[in-house]
């Protein structure tokens, strides 16, 4: 932030800028330095929102018997902080392999800080919804009711479109020119968004399982979610064997 | 932030006094790391507060019928994020075009922050009084009822203002000497200025529209918004074309 | 932020080290960019959390007279936020003149921004009681009541307490051996930390007056906010002077 | 933040993995940067929301009363702001001594962050449960009742969660190969680990003393929130006195 932050890429900016042809899109690039701010501010403030949706238990009720019928909240805390953590890992991982943003990417990344900020929101609803018939005092009966397959929708389709969202800016990323640092961060941020992909399909499925199953489902977004916090890192081996090859590389 | 930002703004500034002629301009100009910190943060605190404003339908109600009934909330909410959205890369936009800020920057940078974290307030009057008429569960009768002209014009105004401080902290970056990184950025904040001032205007007249038509005036808010988020770097282009161009430039 | 805020100051750290006589002042002195991002986060938090205790009328309310009664909310967001913002910018004017911090000033930052922090629950308090008597359907009868005193005092206090803490830690960064960045900027932080302690005398006597007249200690309350906003880049000229100045100076 | 904190160490990777021979510890290294950036968030939020407990009695009551009744939450709200105080400084220090994080850093970090943004609701546990049979309006007779001695733990459990984590978080810096700064820095976060292994040791004695004397518990987490901020800067002596020794030191 500040001086050596803006002055730099200002300097970058210019070198792209003298040796500009009239293609230009070099000259569209900005720097990411406030776009790596402002996520991280989302990002930590959309994480830490979600202890508002805890019911604290007021004096009159009984503490212990209030915090044993509030688990699915704080289930619901875990998948969405979790879920949350994974994105942050993924975007910090995102920005190191990238030199600039283009304005497409601007957008793209406000779109997904749109699906994160949201994630309160519809936490809130299946924490309050999908859980309903587990618990003795809200008993419907047989299998799972419209409000709970509603809310495993509702939460699945935020937490599937975020995903989208975090593939799509991976691969804005990598495929647009002059956004990756070098060709070696291409090939990272290709098989990055290659993994993310395939998260957000998962992601999508078990949204689709949520339907019939609100709370398999659920389980499923939890498995998800961790996943998408353990995963984000494994392509780093790609590089380290692409090192250690003899032969022409790419 | 840290060492490096504060640092060379430092020797910048040594600099800068070691040439002080007794006009002193120079001197009072300051790093702008923790300007666009603190935006940085405001901006997401206030983008991300919005999401408190949605209402979790409780237990006893039908899930179903209540998010149906609560879309003006969602209206709502998609207007206020895309405006703090386009707010926020015109900031930073603006920002990669300045070397120091002075203390009237500053000012006027806390004036816009004021607006802008006003906004879930406003948002939310336009949530619940807006679209009323609309909502089957409360029909006024004919025509707009004076609570939903309030809120269009209260909501309209507070995105107005916001929109002309952006004007305004940008004009005052592109007129005020020592503010600029170099002649083109000036130019191109003055360029810049001229679109958001366009912005604001086009804002301030669709809330005077919302006097006598505030649901239609709120489409045009939102118009304004998604422009306000698709525009800003369109000006870009203008550095490309001068550095293609031959001549003596400026 | 990262690489270059950290790996730059423990080289100074090390250089400091190395030459480390066994006094140890430098080996206690640490980085200022996490100091700096944190403040900035809470500050920002502190000023846009002011928003929450902005009442929205509900729908069976009437909009026009709902925010006609408000005022006084309005006014005392529009207090809080000058204050914020003016200890905002006396805070990274500060951190302009320093290049380190030591423990002890770590933990004075951390109660100014306990105090900081704290201001949306006065500030409510305030909303709340102190113009209660004006307010045509809360009329106590001759005088200010014990509520609007206590608001007032309560309110004040925070402020107060607030500002002592800013000239505390200005004055104890412009003491310490090794916090200034050159002996100029150690004279800046003197007269900087001077300017402060006026602020927070005004604002302690306009508490004390609060005690016997509520609403015009509030209307003091208002004059120092925006003293504390307009003021703290004065001193800039100092520097100015000085170096316009010939003969020995300091 | 932005260029010179993505580009250095990209510089730094490259290296490392220019010199990588397939064991391939130094290729799962990560810049720290968005990790200290999106702690700070977490940190300034969890704190500052602390705040939303306090609560502003209404119009009808009696201000001054209330306040009276209100000092449990005051007092657990000077806890959690000494206590996130101090794991906040403990953090900065932390981060002085590291160049680098790996995955499982950022994972622990994230679990730190997630006990720390839980405070704001175990706090208003406490707050509201804790000192109950103390005011006059809430006796509950002889000894301290069931929900007293459940709220002391669940408040005293997240309190050592969050102290274990600073443990983890710390001790995992100091044992893996290339995250420490150097041979120095390592051996300063093998003896903080130490010391924030006291401190979360205290913390859990202090907790299994409060499943029978609930209030004595919460002065003992008062005294080590406390320890807590002062002491992480304690060991920085270490240094000081290591580079006064003479000797073939480490």
């Amino acid at each position: 932030m500040g001086w050596s932050v803006r002055r730099r890429p200002d300097a970058a900016l210019a070198t792209a800028l003298a040796s500009s042809d009239g293609i230009g899109d070099q000259s569209r690039l900005l720097p990411t330095g406030r776009l790596e701010a402002f996520s991280d501010g989302v990002f930590a403030i959309a994480i830490t929102l979600l202890v508002l949706e805890l019911h604290v238990p007021g004096r009159g009720e009984v503490l212990v018997r209030s915090l044993e019928h509030e688990w699915p909240r704080y289930l619901a805390y875990v998948v969405s902080f979790a879920f949350i953590g994974g994105v942050w890992i993924a975007h910090s991982n995102m920005t190191r392999f990238i030199k600039a943003a283009d304005p497409a990417l601007m957008r793209l990344n406000l779109t997904l800080l749109l699906f994160v900020s949201l994630l309160p929101f519809t936490t809130a609803i299946a924490a309050t919804h999908l859980f309903a018939s587990f618990l003795a005092f809200d008993d419907h009966g047989g299998g799972p009711g419209l409000a709970e397959r509603v809310a495993a929708v509702v939460f699945g389709l935020n937490l599937t479109l975020a995903a989208l969202l975090v593939y799509r800016v991976i691969r804005h990323a990598a495929r647009t020119p002059g956004i990756a640092a070098d060709d070696l961060a291409e090939e990272e941020l290709q098989a990055f968004a290659r993994d993310r992909r395939a998260a957000a399909q998962l992601q999508a499925g078990a949204t689709a399982v949520g339907v019939f199953f609100p709370v398999i489902a659920t389980v499923f977004y939890l498995a998800v979610s961790v996943l998408f916090l353990v995963e984000p890192l494994r392509h780093l081996n790609l590089r380290r064997r692409r090192a250690a090859e003899p032969g022409p590389g790419r």
